[in-house]
């Protein structure tokens, strides 16, 4: 199991705040995601700029994909992102159009130091079969998280959290978890096989930034080795 | 029941070609929307230079928000945007803060022509106990539709589509419809009360555009008086 990685999400409404965010963080994470938020404000402008002034990072395009799967794709990738992500409320047909953009892109560029990717948003009414579903599709990855929205109403992460977390990753998949990461929670999720990336926001911009992320960075070596 | 309406979806990668393709279609459609896509591709400036452009349209906004509900909100209404798409499988919590935003806009600006409000836009697992706690929640709007995807898979309109359409509208939905509309399907939807929007996207744009809109907005006139 190897260590899970530390990802920005960059969501203001503007992509000169998006860049200095990312200008602050560029050292202590591996991954930057251009969020739904400044995707929806920005367009793919934000995806081509952050890509242009962070050739060496992860580039993850959070578009929430749900429909017109092929285009977004498309789309996305040639802006310059690495993974994109796909609502899990989304048609087999969107999931399995965006996984072959993907697929394609990868054959088309062997020599891509990070291969395109999906990843599988996980949102509204889910089940294992349908994970399995997305396994036997092809895709690596998958998004855990509270919602935005439940974390501002107080919903904090629970043993049932886990639990479906680690049955995500016994059915194969590299979990990305997310939803008001902090350093004093790391802890609760290091039983978990396939733990593959932290993703915070806000808890990595302005002063605390870089504290915070140096922080989160200590209690991953600390429970993974 | 009034006569449905006629909405243009705006799904071009490109502004030029969107307001190109608004341009030509706005004597024919009563709304005009910033498709997904459109919105991936170039951000808020989409909505605000429709709104900007056809000042008298229903202007809809189709992010399909699915998390970050209070910021999207109020950024898409801000630009102008009438109503908003929010994803069926958004956390309540998400639709409750879109729909807060709508009725804070609307109680601030109390002269709007058009009220702002948010479209529960059917995507993933759900049930009709959903739907009824969206209506619980005062949402006036659903979009049904066959995802795009489907579409291309050659997945027609069936009788079951046609009884949940019925079902929601019982809940008192009012349906906007979509997933390849084309004039001589128009008839299907007939029995439907609550049918209040008919969304074409590509069927509307190019040389037969305006043709095949007129040729929806006839089959309208046939079966609602």
């Amino acid at each position: 199991m190897s260590k899970p990685l530390l990802q920005i999400a960059l969501d203001s409404l503007s992509l000169e705040k998006a860049v200095a965010d990312a200008k602050v963080a560029e050292k202590t994470v591996d991954i930057i995601e251009v969020g739904t938020i400044l995707a929806c404000a920005e367009g793919m402008k934000a995806v081509k700029t952050l890509r242009a002034l962070h050739p060496d990072h992860i580039l993850v395009c959070d578009l929430k994909t749900t429909d017109g799967g092929a285009i977004l794709a498309k789309m996305a990738f040639e802006s310059g992102a690495d993974w994109l992500t796909v609502s899990a409320a989304a048609h087999p047909a969107t999931k399995a159009a965006c996984k072959k953009v993907a697929d394609d892109f990868n054959a088309a560029n062997p020599d891509l130091k990070v291969k395109k990717e999906i990843q599988i948003e996980i949102y509204g009414n889910w089940t294992f079969e349908d994970a399995q579903e997305w396994v036997d599709l092809g895709v690596k990855q998958a998004i855990y998280h509270r919602s935005r929205d439940a974390e501002l109403a107080g919903k904090g992460w629970t043993a049932e959290d886990i639990e479906k977390m680690q049955k995500l990753a016994d059915l194969g998949l590299e979990l990305s978890i997310t939803g008001g990461i902090v350093p004093q929670e790391i802890h609760l999720f290091k039983e978990i096989t396939n733990a593959k990336v932290f993703i915070a926001g806000r808890a990595l911009v302005g002063e605390k930034g870089e504290e915070t992320a140096l922080a989160i960075r200590a209690e991953i070596d600390k429970y993974w080795a």
